[in-house]
């Protein structure tokens, strides 16, 4: 059997009881390491699970799945992944690939920042299409994944965007002289994302459109759901460019417009303080 | 301390290993009891959990929030919610209470369908808005929330569609009476939802209009999700009307339209047979 088992979106301790046992009692236990990171390292799951664990980067899971699915059929794997394992699409692949060589799974589910982001108040069922936020680089300035911002807020839905992450990803000259080393992980914040979104609103003005969002736009910054020290600050879209919320990851939300009283309310207990970056320490904590 | 801790959507094990430690201390542990509901009833979660649970309806939880808060400043008091936390805007209210009271909070997340619904292969960042399909009545048939399925779809959105739920319900007469006598739960199906569905359809046809969605539009019927004994079918809304998924929780999703490969394919796993009521057995068990 072949396990696809959420690890929710804290420290180790987020799996559930059920996927728990089944990690402990698997003859091998993956942890995908590329979509998203705890706020914990692989040695101390390791420690919590009291079982070793091998690290799958998306080069082996994309290209060495059939490694990982190596006598599933006989056996328990497991296949860990931060968050629900339905978070990202590779993941579906790799559920393929076993359903065509007959081997049969179960998914342990788990929350996922789609679902934890609720924390801020703002109502889940009012989200519309999910959008990402890339990186850009000199020559790669990706800007219409802000269509889908755009129709969201159109029909007054809050659109969740989640930011980049560059893990294990080799410099373009490393890459072509086929050397394997690796650049620092980098993981995209709040005010990185503010400032290409204020970019991409100058650049629409330029070009004579009316754009969806302005400076004024409520948005509202989270970083590490789930966690202890989870910051959330709710403010302008110029307010997120400069709010200090610390570590990795960070999401940011474009809210839809009009909000109910209980979405003021609950965004209220999380706002910005005027002229100032710093955001208000959050949930309650 | 308040903690909001979400129980997943299975039986008692999907609680987080956070969550069991924390449920283990509290002083009060209060089980939310209207908007969803596990496979297993409260007593199997007391022996689980190794505590008593006090059961919460909705009148206890919107009238009665201040006993649940008692003593909460200085003592641990646990509300348990199956799924996640912030499924439903009664929790939001109830952490507005307490912050206005100075008792600090903390959420422990867990998956929900909002999240979980990833298990049949469509991407969940192409969801939009999601709706709640009620209960109709005699004199209350209300077709609004086909509007938003309208504008997901004509954005290429999925709609996820919320089936009603009547817990501790009295009849109008009870009601009227005083008498509080409850009707027996009550829970939608995927047919009952989608014979709902049809019927807006032939009434939009009556009056003229183009409706979003017809009788081959692509639908996923889901029981049970995160239950071993989940079902999962896909096929027209038409099938969804004859499709036996068994018993309760029952979603049913929309698709956009157009889909992404994979998506189609992981579908293909869950096709309900031609000329046949029967669904697929699914996730691979």
């Amino acid at each position: 059997m072949l396990y696809m088992i959420g690890l929710g979106l804290g420290d180790a301790k987020d799996i559930t009881v059920k996927g728990l046992e089944v990690v402990r009692r698997c003859s091998r236990v993956y942890l995908e390491a590329y979509t998203s990171v705890l706020t914990v390292g692989k040695e101390v799951l390791e420690e919590f699970y009291g079982r070793k664990l091998i690290l799958a980067d998306r080069e082996e899971v994309e290209q060495e799945a059939n490694n990982i699915l190596k006598d599933a059929d006989i056996s328990d794997v497991a296949f860990l992944v931060v968050g629900d394992p339905f978070g990202a699409t590779t993941h579906s692949d790799l559920i393929l690939r076993a359903t065509k060589l007959g081997i049969p799974y179960r998914v342990i589910h788990n929350a996922s920042i789609m679902n934890a982001v609720g924390c801020c108040g703002l109502q889940l069922y009012r989200f519309g299409e999910t959008v990402s936020v890339v990186f850009w680089t000199d020559t790669w300035r990706p800007e219409s994944f802000f269509d889908k911002v755009k129709t969201n807020r159109q029909n007054g839905m809050h659109t969740l965007c989640l930011l980049d992450i560059k893990v294990k990803e080799q410099s373009l000259e490393n890459l072509i002289k086929g050397r394997k080393i690796y650049e620092p992980p980098r993981y995209m914040s709040v005010n990185q994302a503010a400032q290409q979104l204020l970019e991409i609103v100058q650049n629409q003005r330029i070009r004579g459109e009316e754009p969806a969002v302005t400076e004024e736009t409520l948005c509202v910054g989270l970083a590490r759901v789930g966690a202890e020290d989870q910051k959330i600050a709710a403010g302008t879209l110029q307010q997120m460019c400069t709010v200090d919320l610390g570590g990795p990851l960070h999401s940011l939300i474009i809210t839809g417009g009009s909000l109910h009283p209980l979405e003021m309310e609950m965004l209220s207990l999380f706002s910005v303080p005027e002229n100032s970056s710093e955001s208000q320490s959050t949930d309650g904590l």
